[in-house]
């Protein structure tokens, strides 16, 4: 079934690659750009995907906000982390359909949005901030994304313990992940994920040696170089400038304290 | 509620980060490795996470496996597409918890297990191959990972056409991805996603030549580089062998063709 | 012996990492920056690496310039060749004291200077260039850094021909390398080194496509990244913003047409 | 005047981009390949880039070795530096025509046989090693190059001084670089350059910080990542496999201790 924009929807208004806005599809309401006035009852009502003219004549697509708009939305003059690591964190640390999620800290939102975004419709996000001023900014993020229902957000701080049990991930994003390491390992059922993403290798060294005196397994680090490519026959090359770094991202699943001794086994020859 | 192995679960056995089995978990059954046999009943019934020994002393946990663990370990001997590109492709493409995906070609299943668990509960994911013995490994794959009732397998040409409709993804990885850019558009949702995955720069060129001709926006070509590190206090350093290259990947959106002018717009002293 | 600083001499007066300036050191003159005024007599008579305090009891240090040094400071708002590939070049393009190198275009004389630099005392460098303009530029920065007599400045078309022969090297930076080619075949002695230097990849495929289409051999291309670290006990990390492409580099070496058939050789077991 | 391969000369047999032999060209001698037998009577007279048959009719090309190849053919089951770390230090390093430069430790001599070529024909590599046995093949691949006339080998623990002054450069590639700063600062002349290679972080912690503590200027530390592109019309793509990390390059100067404050300065309203 095709996508109508209804009055009350959020819809991202796309000029080109760079200029993109996100608003309310309200009826009278207008967008004024450097390129002319966009009327939002002239899309109201149609399809997503739709393209319309401002008042000067130059052309807009309206598109639904994907989930990596929301995110980039959510950017309010804070260092927000980047798509392309918050891609890693949701497939690397098997956040999925259903999964029960620590995180901290909140910040804006923006890592927030997106693991509410994956763990739905049976699963939820216990975000951790320290600072409340944070935590209304990224309540605004989730309730325009539409998933502020599926978080639930604490003003804790997360060095000092966490309150659930058993779930299914924790992921930091925070200046001392090492700190939290004693209570990512209470709160996570056995095999849960654990992920830290750190800027600085100092951070990633002392989180990896708490991780591994208190048993975790499978301690992996990686940093993620996206490189954007300009297509255009005849011209094609990848663009001079590029984020050269964000932070390393440390994955590690919770083992067992206890060992196992091997039942009896008998001899075999086929070994 | 912690997850206590139970008869008939797929387990992985973890020995270190290099060697890791996935196993099912059958009463009466061992596995057979270099450093012991593990056997199955020492392990059934506990909670995930648990660390046995091998008849020969040597430690292995069991863990719940992750997608990703699934998705390497389809791996048969063919090419599949790195983890590291479908991170990328789960969000930028924004596949959601209820979207419904056309996927081709599927392969042995590697990508098609990540759609499909990140569509649960409520999406599908339509998958075209023309080669039916991959099918048969795409379908044991999906099957051992618990995902088959999200996918629906189709031995069809997807040059040829696409059934679906108002489809919000299209994810390809195939030889000719230009080719089916029409039947992309046609199957879309307004709005909706278009993905690609190629090895060389000259398919990149072709479908983003074919997605402008289309009137797809917001066209996005991107290569992505993991680098892993190796964390050790003293030593600590990027591993020397790395992947340099799995391919591109293009992202667009469908934008309807007809263009709305301007409704009657008064004038405003606010601009 | 002790590099003293003498009047007539370069300076780079370095303020800090990102802010130097070349100067001439003459007597009685001075530098104005918003950090106070340097006089350039407060150094001159002094040893190189000497520091200096501006009217404003800033410190600058006086260093001999860098070969890497008269690199940056060529660039007069045109987009040179980078120091990182430029490194290349000089190793992979075995240039050496004493060789005989082609060169085109000459723009600025960014490459120049350091062909220049590193075929003296007895090697020459022939720099092709039809912008008269530029060329004028090239010859003040290559004055500037005492190598104008390591060089022939040509205003010729190379596409037209190539004057010299028997050369070691011969090496381009301009739009269209692969009409150069059979130009470069001529000129170049049995084995010498060909190197292409172009931004976008179908300049590339064109140029390794004629390359290979002359018969020359050990044909290579790459790319080169060059990322910073910010290095600081406790906050060391990469800096975010990195180049992330400039060009592409092709190799090549120049065999010889003919094809001898192997002398007679008697019947060895011992192979 | 073209290169003609004379008796004693190395010559670069050249089969393909991965199998290159390095061989003394003697009358009567013959290599043995797996592709047949090449004779140097062959191509011994002819000129440098002469195409010979195998004696299984398979072409070979003969190269004169460039200095890249005599590094790579160095190697002898040791760790060498690679080229790409080469071509930087070089440039970044301001090693020219003439430089009078310490290295440490020579190992097998792959970076001082570059060394020496650069500084040819005036200057002067002072090579320090402890460990006897690769001194001696360092020196055998020095002569095999041609160049150890630019080179003094000297067995000695450079952590215990450097017995040279007013030397240009100090580069350093062991494994405790930040016990040779003191050392390098007095050997150095003012604004000389330092530089060092490292493989692991830490070392370059512990460097950056004595250099900055030993008054060095303009300290940067980089890494390169080089990738090479397989180009074919068609199959463009860049290579699966790199090396990902091979080791960080830092760079310094050495600036004077002492600060000379400022001359009067009358009072200038043009500032």
């Amino acid at each position: 079934m095709a996508d109508e924009i209804r009055e009350g929807d959020y819809a991202l208004l796309y000029l080109d690659d760079r200029r993109t806005y996100l608003v309310r599809a309200e009826r009278g309401k207008v967008l004024h750009t450097h390129k002319g006035i966009v009327r939002f009852d002239d899309f109201i009502g149609r399809e997503f995907g739709v393209r319309i003219k401002s008042s000067m004549g130059v052309e807009f697509i309206v598109f639904k906000p994907s989930i990596r708009d929301y995110v980039y939305k959510s950017l309010r003059g804070t260092q927000i982390i980047y798509p392309k690591d918050i891609a890693l964190i949701i497939l690397y640390g098997n956040i999925q359909p259903g999964s029960r999620v620590v995180e901290a800290g909140t910040g804006v939102g923006a890592l927030t949005t997106v693991l509410a975004s994956y763990v739905r419709p049976n699963g939820k996000v216990y975000s951790y901030e320290i600072r409340k001023e944070f935590l209304e900014i990224a309540r605004k993020n989730l309730e325009r994304a539409g998933l502020l229902e599926y978080v639930e957000l604490k003003v804790k701080d997360i060095t000092q313990g966490i309150d659930e049990r058993d779930v299914d991930v924790v992921v930091l994003d925070m200046a001392t992940p090492w700190l939290v390491i004693p209570h990512a390992y209470e709160a996570l059922k056995g095999g849960g994920s654990f992920v830290s993403f750190s800027p600085t290798i100092d951070q990633v060294i002392k989180t990896v040696e708490e991780l591994r005196a208190y048993g975790f397994a499978y301690v992996e680090t990686v940093e993620c170089l996206v490189r954007k490519i300009r297509v255009e026959r005849g011209r094609t090359r990848p663009e001079t400038l590029m984020t050269g770094h964000t932070g390393y991202i440390t994955f590690a699943r919770k083992a067992l304290k206890e060992v196992f001794e091997p039942s009896n086994i008998p001899e075999r020859s086929d070994v």
